[in-house]
C-alpha cells in the first residue's frame, strides 16, 4: 500500500516538501529542516515546540491549509496550551499530527539555534550627529507674578543655553511636559529631533537615547539597535521578510497587490507585524550595560518610550509596500515610483512600537529598481566622494550597481533572483546553523569537502553524524558552481559532463528524472535524506551571475570606461564569497582579485548612518538627485549579451586570465 | 399607600426629577422635560423615541442605574429594535418603563424639536485666506527617458507655476498620488496645508473643500462648518458638553481628573465623541448646492474626507482637557497652563474622523482660566486695533473679561458657574423650544408675561394650552430677576419681599420649604406641573452677577479707567440679553445702555476667522504674548467687593443712573 503525503510548508524558513500522512509536526521539521525545537525530547511536557497552523488563503503555494489538516488536539496539548494560544492558531509541533497539507508557523520562541546574523553590522566610521540629541533643562518655578506656561518656559531656556529657536512639541511629548517639571523640581531632559520637535521628556537628568536601523530586504529584514549617544550597536537582529508568502520576488508581491484589493495593507501589515517582532525581540529583558556618570557600570532595561528614532533602507518596491503607496507603477514600463525624496513619517502612523513621537527616516529613491539601499550602500561605501573608479554590486533578491567615482555615477539594476541568497535552491536555504557554507571538490576523485556554520571543522576532519547539515546557503551555492566547473562536473554550459557519470555522487532523481548531484549523504544531515544540488539549481545560478555580469559590463560601456580600481561585493551574500570562485563562474567582470572586496551589508550599514549622523541624509537626497540610472533593458545586445553571460565559465573564455587553477 | 418614585436624569439636557415607578420613559420625558419625540403617539411603531440606558458608573449623580431598572424588554421592543441597538444599551422610550433610578441619554435622533442654536454665526467680516488652498496641476506623462517620480513631478509644476517652494506632503496624500494621476490623464487638485505640507490629492479639477471651527464651551459644544472656497458658514452645529457628566464646571472636571487614574482619557474621548457626533450630523446626507463654473447649480454631497482643517477654540482647562494635557496645575495656584502657544495636531493624533491629513488648530491660552475663546473674542472683536476703550463680557459656564484699547490690553477670569446658562436652576434648560426666554412682571399686580422659544406669541395673547412652555433659560432667567426687582417682589438683598406675600404666585414649597415664584402654571406647560423661580435661582443669579461686576469694577481700577466707550456682551447668553434689565440687577458696569451691545458668540466667530484666515493664527499668537493678565483674586478688596456686589439692584444704589423705572 502506497503512503500518503502532504506537503508542508514551514515559515519563515520556507523550507517546503513532502512528509508521510500521521507523523508530529516536530518529525516533519526534521525531516525538511523546519526548525522547530523540542528541548524536552517530544515528551510534550515544556511547550518550547508550539507552531501556528496559517490558515490556507495563499493560493500561491497551491495548499489548502486547515486547522482540521493538523489532527485532533490530545489531551497533554490540551493541558499546556492556554485558550489565547489555542485562539491562535498554535499547537504542539511534538504532539500535533500531518494530516493534510500545512502551511506552519515557526514563532522565533520555538525555532531551533539562534540565526547567525548574515546581515550583521560592520565597523564603520559614522560621524555622531543624531537626529535626536538630549538637553537638560532646568527652569524656575511659575509663580502668580511669573504665570508662563510650561511649554514656553522650557523653550525660553532652551533658547537661551542652547540656541535652539522656533521649537515645537509633539503632542505626546507635551502630554508629560507638566508631570516631569512638578515631579522633579523643575529640572527635566528634552530630546529634540532635528533641532525642530520636542519629542520626548523625561524628568531630572537622563540623556540615554536609542535608535534603530533597518533595511528591509525582499527576504530578509535586518535592524540594528544604536546607541544614540555613543554611536555604538547594542545589537543585531534578523528575520525573513513574511511577505515571502506572497512570491520571492518583488514582482510577484505587485501582481499580488494588483489582484488583491486589501493585498497592499495586508503586505504592509505584514512587514510592519515583522519590523515591530525585532522590536520586541530587541526589548525583551534587554539590559544594557553602560557607565554612568560617577564611572560605575550599571545596567537598565530598554523599553519602547527608549527608541526614539527610526531610518529605514530597502528596494524601492518594498519602500513603497510598507509606505502602502501603490507600487503597481512600479510593475510596468517606465516603472515610475511615486516619490524620490527622502520621507519622514511619525513612527506612530505606521503603527511601529517605539516612543509615539519618535520619527521613521525613509532613504530615498532613485528609480523603480534602485532604492534606499543602494543609497544606503553610496552612504557607507562613499563612491561619490573617491577618486577611484568602483563598481559596487549589491547582491540581493534583486541586484543593484553603482559604477563610477566623484565624478560621475551610474545606478542600475538587473533581476538575480533569489537564487544567490539560497532561495528556490533545492535544499537552499539561509545562512543559520546546519546550512554548508564552503564546499571544496576534489577534481581527481570528486569529492567533496564541506564545512557547514556552527561548526569549525571541516566534513573531513568530522564523523559523518557530527555534521547535521541541513541544507546550502548562498557562498554554498556559489562554491558549489565553482567547484562543479573546476572539477569537470559541470561543463560551460552549466550541464553535467561525460565526466559527472564516474562519480557515485551524481546520479538522476528516481522521483523527478532531473540530475542532481550529492554534497552530503543522508547520515551527514539532520534530515535524513542525501542534500543535493540540481541541474535546476545550477541553472538558477548561471542566470543569476549572467544579470550582475551582463548589467556590470553594460554599465562600463555606458561610461566608457574599461578599468576597475577596485569591485566591492555587497549584501548578505558578499559577507561569505569566495572572489576567486566568484570570477571562475563569472559573477563579476574581469579583474585582479585583490580589486575585490567583500563589504557585508552596506545597504544597512549606509541606513545606520542616516540613523546616527544627520548630515547623511542630506547627502542621501544629494546622491537621489545626482546619480544617473541606466535602464540595462533599454540598452542594445542587453538580451545577446545576457544569453551569452549564462555561460561557465565566462571569465576563462573571455579574458584568460586565469591560469588553469 | 405610598407611590414608590425613582430619580431619573436626561442627558444631554441635565433635566431630572423623581417620577413614580411605573410609567413609560416618554411618560417620565414629558414630566420632566427630557426632551424624547415619539411621532407615532407613542404606539409603539415608529421606533423614533429610542433612549440609552447609561451605566450608573457617574457617582456624582448618586443615582444607580441599571439596565435591570428599566423593566424587561417587551414583544413589540424586541421586534423594533436591532441586535446591535440592543446592545448599545437602547430602549424604545414609549414602552421601557422606570423601575428604579434611571440615567438616560436620548440620541439626538430621539429629541424633540431641533435644538435653537443659541451660538448661531453671526456676519462677520472675514478676509478669506484659508489654512487649506487647492492648487490644479497638470503635469507630462513619465516615459524611460523622463522616469521623475510622481511626487517631483508634480511639487515641480507646484514651484513653478505657484511659487511653491519646499512642500512636503503627508502620507495619507502621498497613498493617492499615483492613482490620482493615472486616472485623470495627468491631472490632479493638490490641497496644500499653510503652503507648507500637501494633504490631499484629487484627480481632475475639484477645488472643493470644508472646514470645521468648534468653540468649545464648559456647557455646549457649537460647531461651524465652512466653505473654505467662500468663506460662507454652511450650517451651524451644537451638543451639550458630554463632560458635564463629570462635573458642571472646570474645577469639578479638574477634580474628576485627580481622582480617577483613567479620567482624563475618559473626558477627552467624551468631547471627541461629541465634536465627531457634530461633524457626523453635519455630513449625514448634507448636500451642497454650488454653482459651478458653467453656471449651473449642482448639489454634492460633502464626506468626512472634504474637511480639511479644523479650528479649536475653548478655555484652558477644556483645551488641556481635549489634548490629553494634565489639567491639575490649572486647579491649583498659581494656575499654570502646559502651553500657552497656539498648536497644530493632525486630526488622526485626536481621532476625529475627517480627513485623516486634515490639521487640527487650537488657539493659543493666555492663561490657566482665560483661554482660546478670549483670545476667539478678541479676533472677532479688535479691541487690539480700536482706540476706543472696550470692555468685552464673555458670559459662558465662567465668564472672561476683555478691557482697553490698541495701547493695551487687559484680561481677566471670573467665576460666574453656569446659572446664565440656564444650568443649575430649577427650571432652567437650554435656548431650545419651550424655554421661557422674556418675561415680563405688572409691577402692581405681579402678573406674569412671557415668551416662550418657538413661538411668536406671548403667554398674554395666547390660550394657556398653547405655550408648552418647559422651563426657563438664560436671557429669561436674567428677565424674571429683574422685573421681580422691579415689581418689588424681591428686595435688594435678593429676597422675596413683603409685597411677595400679596401674589397667589408666591408661594412655600411644600416639599422642600423654600419660597418659590411661578411664572408658568400647569396648564401652560408640557410637563405638567407648575414652572417655577426659587430663592436658591435667584441666589445663583446674584453670585453670578456679582463675580462679573466685580471683575469689571477692578480691572477698570486696576488700569485706572472710569470711562468706557463701549460694552460687548459676548457667550451664547449675551444673544438674548436685555441690557436696560442687565443695568437693573447690576450685571454690568454703569454705563449708557446704547454703549452696551450683544455680539454673540464672538468666541466662536474668532475661531471662524483663524480656520478662514491664516493671518488670524499669527494675530492669535501675537494677542496671546502680548494682552496682560490679572489675577483677581489677588486684588485688593476682591473679596469685599464680591460681597457688596452681590446685592441687587447694584447700579441704582450706587450710581443713581436709573430714574426709577
Amino acid at each position: 500500500m502506497e503512503q500518503k503525503t502532504a506537503t508542508i510548508i514551514f515559515q519563515p524558513s520556507g523550507r517546503r516538501g513532502q512528509v508521510p500522512v500521521g507523523i508530529t509536526f516536530v518529525e516533519a521539521s526534521r525531516l525538511l529542516g523546519g526548525d522547530i525545537e523540542a528541548p524536552c525530547g517530544e515528551h510534550q511536557v515544556c511547550g518550547k515546540c508550539k507552531v501556528r497552523v496559517e490558515d490556507g488563503r495563499f493560493e500561491k503555494y497551491a495548499i489548502h491549509s486547515t486547522p482540521d489538516n493538523a489532527g485532533p488536539i490530545g489531551p497533554s496539548e490540551e493541558k499546556i496550551m492556554t485558550v489565547e494560544e489555542k485562539l491562535e492558531g498554535l499547537r504542539l509541533g511534538c504532539t500535533a499530527t500531518v494530516e493534510g497539507d500545512l502551511l506552519l508557523y515557526v514563532p522565533e520562541s520555538s525555532r531551533a539555534g539562534k540565526q547567525v546574523v548574515s546581515k550583521a553590522a560592520r565597523e564603520i566610521d559614522i560621524d555622531l550627529n543624531p537626529g535626536v540629541k538630549h538637553y537638560v533643562v532646568k527652569v524656575e518655578e511659575p509663580t502668580l507674578e511669573d504665570g508662563m506656561a510650561d511649554f514656553e518656559r522650557v523653550t525660553r531656556v532652551l533658547e537661551s543655553h542652547y540656541g535652539l529657536s522656533s521649537l515645537t512639541i509633539d503632542i505626546y511629548a507635551l502630554r508629560t511636559l507638566s508631570s516631569a517639571l512638578r515631579s522633579s523640581d523643575w529640572e527635566i531632559t528634552v530630546s529634540v529631533w532635528m533641532d525642530k520637535e520636542m519629542i520626548r521628556i523625561r524628568p531630572g537628568s537622563n540623556c540615554s537615547g536609542y535608535g534603530f536601523a533597518f533595511d528591509i530586504g525582499t527576504t530578509t529584514i535586518a535592524g540594528y539597535l544604536c546607541d544614540l549617544g555613543t554611536g555604538n550597536v547594542v545589537d543585531t537582529y534578523s528575520t525573513m521578510n513574511p511577505q515571502v508568502r506572497y512570491g520571492e520576488d518583488v514582482v510577484s508581491r505587485i501582481s499580488y497587490h494588483m489582484g488583491n484589493p486589501d493585498g497592499l495593507a495586508r503586505m504592509s501589515s505584514d512587514i510592519i507585524s515583522a519590523v515591530n517582532g525585532l522590536i520586541d525581540e530587541a526589548l525583551e529583558g534587554k539590559s544594557i550595560d553602560k557607565d554612568s556618570e560617577v564611572g560605575q557600570s550599571e545596567s537598565s532595561i530598554i523599553t519602547a518610550e527608549d527608541i526614539l528614532e527610526i531610518s529605514f533602507c530597502s528596494n524601492t518596491a518594498m519602500h513603497h509596500i510598507l509606505l502602502q503607496l501603490d507600487p503597481a507603477p512600479l510593475g510596468a514600463i517606465p516603472f515610475t515610483p511615486a516619490i524620490h525624496g527622502s520621507i519622514n513619517i511619525k513612527c506612530r502612523d505606521l503603527g511601529l512600537n517605539v516612543h509615539p513621537a519618535a520619527n521613521a527616516f525613509f532613504l530615498p529613491s532613485i528609480a523603480g529598481y534602485v532604492g534606499g539601499d543602494t543609497i544606503g550602500v553610496m552612504l557607507a561605501e562613499t563612491p561619490q566622494s573617491s577618486e577611484k573608479t568602483q563598481l559596487i554590486i549589491d547582491i540581493g533578491t534583486n541586484g543593484e550597481l553603482v559604477l563610477g567615482n566623484s565624478e560621475k555615477l551610474l545606478c542600475s539594476s538587473c533581476a538575480t533572483g533569489p537564487a544567490l541568497e539560497g532561495a528556490q535552491i533545492e535544499f537552499g536555504m539561509r545562512a543559520a546553523p546546519g546550512a554548508i557554507e564552503r564546499v571544496k571538490i576534489d577534481p581527481d576523485t570528486a569529492d567533496v569537502d564541506y564545512k557547514v556554520i556552527g561548526r569549525k571543522a571541516w566534513r573531513r576532519y568530522s564523523k559523518p553524524e557530527e555534521m547535521q547539515t541541513r541544507g546550502i546557503c548562498g557562498s554554498g551555492i556559489l562554491d558549489v558552481v565553482g567547484e562543479l566547473l573546476l572539477a569537470g562536473i559541470v561543463s560551460k554550459s552549466g550541464a553535467f559532463s561525460k565526466e559527472a557519470q564516474a562519480s557515485d555522487r551524481f546520479r538522476e532523481n528516481p522521483e523527478t528524472g532531473f540530475k542532481e548531484f550529492v554534497l552530503a549523504w543522508a547520515p551527514e544531515t539532520s534530515i535524513g535524506k542525501d542534500i543535493v544540488i540540481t541541474q535546476k539549481d545550477i541553472r538558477q545560478i548561471q542566470m543569476a551571475k549572467a544579470s550582475i555580469y551582463t548589467g556590470s559590463k553594460l554599465m562600463m560601456q555606458h561610461m566608457g570606461i574599461t578599468h576597475l580600481d577596485s569591485i566591492k561585493v555587497a549584501g548578505a551574500f558578499g559577507t561569505h564569497i569566495d572572489k576567486h570562485l566568484a570570477r571562475v563562474i563569472g559573477l563579476i567582470p574581469d579583474c585582479s582579485p585583490e580589486t575585490v572586496s567583500s563589504v557585508g551589508n552596506a545597504a544597512g550599514d549606509g541606513c545606520r548612518a542616516a540613523l546616527l549622523n544627520r548630515d547623511m541624509r542630506k547627502e542621501a537626497d544629494k546622491l537621489c538627485r545626482n546619480v544617473a540610472y541606466l535602464e540595462l533593458t533599454l540598452e542594445e545586445n542587453f538580451q545577446g549579451e545576457l544569453v551569452a553571460a549564462t555561460q561557465l565559465p565566462h571569465m576563462i573564455d573571455e579574458f584568460q586570465h586565469l591560469d588553469g587553477k
